[in-house]
């Protein structure tokens, strides 16, 4: 299989662990100095494998509530050791998503060749801000 | 110079490019396909070398009534052939960075080496999103 279609079937497998609400799966192959810019604070980034675990607990509140969390488009660049992914997705509760349909979350993750696994050691997830 | 080195020089001259305001030095290393996740809408990025373009100017003027564009930590991973970076600046008017100081603007970039030139293919731009 191609770094890509690895690269592409590990980030589809997160979004569908964050879905499931599945924890050890969302974690399961992020190198342990994880840098994520995330929607909420901290500013300068959930810095560490462990603080990374810890900060999914309310997000996983708010789908069990109800909301999607949905991949709509995703695009791999890998090289043979270093690779890079963007995407959108659908996230929002009914009511989210009835007001602003082609809102989007976007995400981008940076991953790193470890052997012969590929890690995720930086994502970066937003929203637009409006004024 | 390693990679590493020739992309942070390359992602360091962007943001001095981008704080005087200098368009052509602002896109001077980016690939035509360039997906730029912005701080504003679209909610789908901005496509394409033309559009990367033509998003600049309003910044511009936000920036010469005075606001600062000042990159204060950047890491960078990179391949033979794939690479990213991502980093924090302190971005805002005076006013701004008064009422928030801890606040950052994320910044994620992705590249790739053709030829001998590296170019910037993806952008992931940010704010936190406070309750």
């Amino acid at each position: 299989m191609s770094n890509e279609s690895t690269i592409r079937d590990l980030v589809t497998a997160w979004v569908d662990a964050v879905a499931a609400c599945d924890l050890d799966a969302v974690v399961a192959n992020h190198d342990e100095n994880i840098v994520m810019f995330d929607v909420p604070p901290p500013y300068d980034g959930v810095r560490g494998i462990d603080a990374y675990r810890e900060c999914w607990e309310p997000f996983f509140g708010y789908l069990r509530s109800g909301a999607t969390f949905e991949l709509v488009e995703l695009t791999v660049t890998a090289g043979a050791e270093v690779a890079f992914a963007h995407g959108l997705l659908r996230c929002g509760t009914d009511e989210e998503l009835t007001a602003n349909p082609a809102n989007r979350l976007r995400l981008t993750m940076g991953l790193r060749k470890e052997g012969d696994r590929w890690l995720i050691g930086h994502e970066h997830h937003s929203f637009c801000m409006l004024d």
